[in-house]
Order: structure tokens, then C-alpha cells, then sequence
């Protein structure tokens, strides 16, 4: 072995135990998924690949409720929204006494989760309108951090899954800007969207609602939040707030329900390299299992449907296992 | 002299040279304004000064007409929807003899000058809706690259305030992310705004309109322009706008106009350093001279009334003499 083949075997072997002790995704099992995501990245950040694209271009969007965090069995939003309803009734006791706040009042869990969608759409009115944008804030800030899930006994802001966290980092290493496009409260999102997934409120694309200027008595301009929707970002209305609130088409998409297909079907129609990504819920031991995969009733809203897979499959969208591509779930558990 | 101090001096001696050399403001004239914009992001980017501001939450929100850009004695928006009549006209002839349409197309200068509100919202909702964003982006490209403005003969994206493109530069250097802020149209503006500015599309909040999701005959989806508004990006509605688009209070806000004025309210209302600064059309041998200081008449929308001037003063907003404290106007000329 000459000098010269010598040093580029080392360099060789050096370079890949370097690429191996740096894996960017240490929770996902190798398989078609990892794969996937390793090899858009690496073709569109390399100039020389035909799949490059430039660095402003690089935009991915993801969904958060079921994709990047727990939305089984019931979304965390609402929970505030049904947290919040005891000082609600304690301001305004000539609440107390009115459905559905009655109901909710009455601690009665199986009535609560019967209240139909009108009367969930009530409650959020009353406990998301009304205030300061900065009241809001305030109050959602202090919720989001005593506030924990009954099955894990944390807060809802440790339930997100650490795969995915691992894909917003890998893809912000790479030059991309990561965003979350929610159907949740676009001001829920961002109280805590900076400390739990390292997007600033800026990056959250979720369901507005308008607000009103005005100034308090000391002439102090604030903003009230108003029981009047902007932008209602679920299934078609996730493509129009991509475009309102971006305004470039995503290289990758990332969601879970049929809330997520037309942002997946608007990324998919660009030109170029793109990635749409779906996960399924499959893993009934480490997380839950509904959709397609099981044959179990899927949630309320938003639902990974049948019609969903099929198409992802048609589609050339890769599918992630819950249960055969994660290592792990969360950052605290397995 | 030990050689402690002599050290000390020689260091002092130096970085004096390198701050010189270093003018991150060179087409300004030494004076208030200019003063107020360097200590501003001295003292915010400054970890031990009080004034510092995190990173994260170094937002800095720009007017565009007036503020950036020439504004008078038309919006440059408007002239292109007058541009695109006759396309219009020719796609659907029926248009000709319908106003304002029929004024638009005689071409005379005077009686279009005098269309009424009422009769501009409608050439605008027939010019900027009813088409694919694409082809809205395609159209409003190609006419920036064509379209001149009479007086300097050249293209309008050219006709930007070099002291106000070092601002933004200076800003961005020292880690605060630029928006546009305009009542002007958020998709137009989003078509040259990276080029022109620097700013990519994603910091431009304008008035926007929605848009409605739907599939073209080979099932690609597409999004259509719809006549109905979702922001009009003016007066509260910028306040409105900031808290929608960025979801953080700017931490300096420039304007020139009546239309900014609860911008520069909503950001002053903050805690912490906050710079406001108004541009004063007060140039009429270099630019123009309108508004307050000159007792000419005001543009159509969004003046720089005395009102604002007076608020200005009483809240210590800084206001920006174009002739005294501009070295040069335009990146090309005097």
C-alpha cells in the first residue's frame, strides 16, 4: 500500500466513523423512513446535486398535534380551553348556570367528552377571546407549565416525540427553516413553541383569530383578541395560510391526518426535490394506535384516514411506523 | 507613558479606525437621526448595557412607500394595476366600454388621476384577483423588470433610499430580522422584496387578500387570488398585522405616514429600548416635498399630517429630515 492510498483509507475510514458517531437521527431505526429524510437533505444541501436547492428556498412545515406531539386522545388546546372555564365562571357567574359550561362545571368526564361540536366551539370563544393578546399569553404560559397528561404525569410539552425533534434539528443544520403549520391556535402555539421545539412564534403558522387595536386609560395601545376567525388552517385552509403566512412553497411536509393532505399534495406539486412525510399511529404500547393501520376509531378531528394512506401510497409519500421506525418515543422514556 | 497605557491607547487608537473605516451609516449626515439609529443598536446588541435585547426578539418593521421607496406622486402598485388594463381589456373585451376601465384605456392622464376610491378598489380587485399566485407572481415580476418611473427613467425597484437600504443592512448585521410592513399588497411586494431589500418574502406583511385551494384538469393543486380581504395592513391594521405575521412587538418601527402611526405606537409601547423614526419628505430638489413641514398638499393615503408630527415630537419618536440628514437620496445619484 502506497503512502498516497494509505492516507486516503484513513481519511476514509476517519470520515465515515466521523458521519457514523454524528448520526442525526439516533432515535429512528434504519428503514425506508430515516432513509428518506437523510437522502433529501443530503441531495438538496449538496450544490453539485441536481436536487439542490438554495439556502432562502429551504423551507420545511409541520403539522404539531400528532406529528411532532401527543394528539390521543384528546388535543391539549382543548383541555386548556376546558381548564380555563372554573375562572371563567368565577369573572362571570351568570355563566355557571348555562350549558355548556354547566356541564363542564359539573366534572362529569363522560358528559364533557359527549359535548358536541358547537358547544366545544363555544368554550373556545369564551376562554381564547376576549383578554389582551398579552393576558392570553400570560395565562396560557402559566398553564403549559403545571398542566401534565394523566397517562405520563409530565407536561403536555414533554410529549413530543423525540424522532422528530431530531428531524427539526437535522433539517435547521442544513440550512432549513423549520415551521409548524397547526390547526391549533396559531397564539397557543407560540407561547411555548421557542422553548419546546426551537421555532420562534414567527415560524408558527396555526388558526388566527383577528384582533382589535385599542388603548387602555393611560393611552397605552394593546390588542385584544376577537371572537372573529383570519384563518381557519386545517386541510385546504393549511395551503392558503402557508402561502399568507410564508409565501414559498415548502420542500417538505410533515403531518399526520387528512387535516395535513392538501399541505402535502401543495408541497408535493413543486418543482424539484420534495418530501412528504406522514406518521402512523400504530404503536398502541409505547404511544397509540388508530387510523388505517388498526382499524380503531380515530379521533374526533382530523382523522388519518383510509382514503389518506391510499393516496400516500399512490403518491410516493413515505409513511412513518411509529412502532417499526422510532427507537424511542420521547426524550424520558423508550 | 507605562506600557499598560500605552497599550490601552494604541487598542482605543485602533478600534476608533476601524469604527471609522466601518460607517455602517455612510450616506447619512452626522446629526440626531443618525445618532439615534447608532446607539440604538449599540446599546441593544451590548450584553452588559440595561437597553439589550436577546437575539430572538430583535425585530425591526419598515414601511415601504415613502418610508424605502419613492411614494409619490403615485403608489408604483398602482401603476401596475393601471398597466394591466389593456391585458385585461383584451381578455375580456366586454370591459371597454365599462368604467373605469373605458377611462383607464383612453389614456387620458388627467380624468384617471381623478378616478375616485370606490373606482381604484375595483381596477385593483380585477388586476390583482381572479388568477393563480403563480401567475400573479409570473405578471408583477415581469413588469418590475420593465416598468420606469417618468422623472428618473428608471426601473422603480431602483428608486429605493440608499441611506434606508444601510439601515437595513446595519440592523441585519447586528441580528435583527427586517419585515416590511405595508399597506401596500403582500403578495406584490413579495415578488422583488428579496432582491430589492434583502428581505425574503416570509418578512413581508402586507394587506393581504385570501386565497381558496383548488386542483387544476390534471389534479395539481393550485391556489387562486380571491377578491376578499384578510388584512388590510394600515393604521391599526398594522399593529394587527405585526401581531398575525410575527407574533413579537418590533423593538424599532420606521414610517412616514398617518397609515404607521399605531405601528410606531404599538412598538414604543414596549418595554425596554425602542426606536421609532418617521422619514420627512422635506426634499423637493432630490425627491419630493409634501406633508407637514412644507404645507403642500399631502399624497392621497396615508399622510404625514401635522398630527403625527406633533405625536412625534411630545413622544420623542425621531424624525428623519431627508434633506438634512441624507448625504445622497438613491444608490445611483445625488
Amino acid at each position: 500500500m502506497t503512502r498516497r492510498i494509505l492516507t486516503g483509507f484513513l481519511v476514509l475510514v476517519a470520515s465515515s466513523t466521523r458521519l457514523w458517531a454524528q448520526d442525526p437521527l439516533p432515535s429512528w431505526n434504519d428503514g425506508a423512513a430515516k432513509k428518506a429524510i437523510v437522502e433529501f437533505v443530503q441531495s438538496t444541501t449538496t450544490s453539485s446535486n441536481p436536487k439542490f436547492v438554495p439556502p432562502p428556498e429551504r423551507i420545511a412545515t409541520f403539522d404539531q398535534d400528532g406529528t411532532l406531539w401527543v394528539e390521543h386522545p384528546v388535543y391539549s388546546q382543548l383541555i386548556y380551553c376546558l381548564d380555563r372555564v372554573p375562572a371563567l365562571v368565577k369573572a362571570k357567574p351568570e355563566l355557571a348556570n348555562v350549558e355548556p359550561f354547566k356541564t363542564v362545571m359539573s366534572g362529569d368526564r363522560e358528559a364533557i367528552a359527549k359535548l358536541p361540536m358547537g358547544d366545544i366551539e363555544k368554550i373556545a370563544v369564551a376562554t381564547l377571546t376576549g383578554m389582551s393578546v398579552d393576558e392570553f399569553s400570560a395565562e396560557a404560559t402559566k398553564w403549559a407549565a403545571s398542566a401534565k397528561d394523566p397517562r405520563w404525569k409530565r407536561p403536555y410539552t414533554e410529549l413530543t416525540y423525540q424522532p422528530m425533534q431530531e428531524v427539526l434539528k437535522f433539517l435547521r443544520a442544513n440550512g432549513y427553516k423549520t415551521y409548524i403549520v397547526t390547526g391549533g391556535g396559531q397564539d397557543f402555539v407560540r407561547t411555548y413553541s421557542e422553548r419546546v421545539y426551537g421555532i420562534p412564534p414567527e415560524q408558527v403558522v396555526g388558526t388566527a383569530g383577528a384582533t382589535k387595536f385599542g388603548y387602555d386609560e393611560n393611552g397605552r395601545p394593546f390588542l385584544t383578541k376577537e371572537p372573529k376567525l383570519v384563518l381557519n388552517d386545517n386541510n385546504a385552509g393549511k395551503a392558503e395560510g402557508i402561502h399568507l403566512m410564508i409565501g414559498r412553497r415548502p420542500h417538505a411536509a410533515f403531518g399526520n391526518t387528512a387535516g395535513d393532505q392538501q399541505m402535502l399534495e401543495y408541497t408535493g406539486a413543486g418543482d424539484g426535490a420534495r418530501l412528504m412525510m406522514l406518521v402512523l399511529h400504530d404503536d398502541a404500547k409505547r404511544e397509540y394506535a388508530y387510523g388505517p393501520a388498526t382499524g380503531l376509531p380515530d379521533t374526533k378531528v382530523g382523522t388519518f384516514s383510509q382514503a389518506l394512506y391510499d393516496e400516500a401510497k399512490k403518491k410516493g409519500w413515505t409513511v412513518i411506523s411509529m412502532k417499526n421506525d422510532w427507537k424511542k418515543i420521547f426524550a424520558f422514556g423508550d
